[in-house]
C-alpha cells in the first residue's frame, strides 16, 4: 500500500467537540467561529493572508471512520460513492472547507464558517480565488436533486 | 515533527512531463484533458461520480522543491507567503485542482482543464458542489491586483 508523509501545520480550534452536531459544511455552519493556530515555524507563511476573504483550510479528518466506499451521506437517503459524496471516511481522509477569514494575529487566523471538530490538525492552508475555483453552474449530480435542508452531522462516520 | 501517513489512491496522467510548461491553474490550462486512473481496488467508490460536471482533485506535489515560507508566485513579482499563494512548494505538499469531468469508464474517469505532471500521485476525489465551494465575489488580495495573463509555470519550484 503506497503511503506518503504530511505534516501537520498547525491546529484548528472549533465549537463542535464531536462528529455528532457538527456543521455539514461551511456554507450550513450559520457562521460558526473558530481559530486556527499556525505553528510558530511556519508564521512568515502567512504574510499577504490578511487581502484574502476566504481561505481554504486541508485538513486531516482524524475523528473519520475507517473508509467505506459506499456512503449514506448526509443529504441523501440512498448509498453513493465516497468520491461522490464529501463525507469524512474517505481513503485518504483529507478535508477540505472554505472559511471566512476574520482576522490575522500573528500566527493566529480567525475565521468563521468552520465545520470541523475542535482540535482537527491543520495541513495546508490556500487563499480562495474566485477564477480559481468558483464555478456556479457546475452540475452536481445526485446533490442538485437533494432538497435536505440539514445543516448538522450525526454520528454515523464518528470511529 | 507531527506526521500523518496518507494513501495513494490512483495516479494523474497529463501531457506534462516537467513542472515547467505546465498550466499554472486548471482555468488556465486551456481544456487540457488528462486520466485518472483509481487503484481497482477503490473503483466501488466512483459510483454516482458521473453526475458532477466538476470535481476535486487532491494530489501530491510530488516534484515541488521543499518547502520556502515566502514565494514569488507565477502571477505576481513580489515575494509573498506561501499560505497566501497557491504555489506548490508548500510544507505539506498537497496539490488541489478543479478538472471537468468528461466520462467514467470502470476505474478511469477522463476529465479536462489538468494542471498536474504527468505521474501525478492522487490523494483523494471530492464532487465539485456550488453550494459548497462557490464565492463569486470573494475578495483575493494580491491576485486581485494582479493583470498578468501568464498560463504557464516555470521551473522555479521543481526540485
Amino acid at each position: 500500500m503506497k503511503r506518503i508523509r504530511i505534516q501537520i501545520v498547525g491546529v484548528i480550534e472549533t465549537p463542535f467537540r464531536e462528529p455528532a452536531g457538527c456543521p455539514i459544511q461551511p456554507s450550513r455552519a450559520g457562521g460558526a467561529e473558530g481559530t486556527v493556530r499556525v505553528d510558530p515555524r511556519f508564521a512568515d507563511g502567512l504574510k499577504d493572508i490578511e487581502g484574502f476573504e476566504r481561505i481554504w483550510l486541508t485538513y486531516w479528518l482524524h475523528r473519520a471512520s475507517c473508509s467505506t466506499l459506499l456512503v449514506t451521506p448526509f443529504l441523501d437517503e440512498q448509498q453513493r460513492g465516497i468520491f461522490a459524496t464529501r463525507a469524512p471516511s474517505r481513503p485518504s481522509p483529507v478535508g477540505l472547507s472554505v472559511v471566512r477569514l476574520l482576522g490575522v494575529e500573528g500566527n493566529i487566523l480567525h475565521v468563521a464558517d468552520v465545520d470541523m471538530i475542535d482540535g482537527t490538525p491543520l495541513l495546508d492552508i490556500k487563499p480562495y480565488v474566485p477564477e480559481f475555483d468558483c464555478y456556479p453552474n457546475s452540475r452536481a449530480g445526485w446533490f442538485d436533486d437533494s432538497s435536505s435542508r440539514r445543516c448538522l452531522a450525526d454520528d454515523r462516520f464518528d470511529r
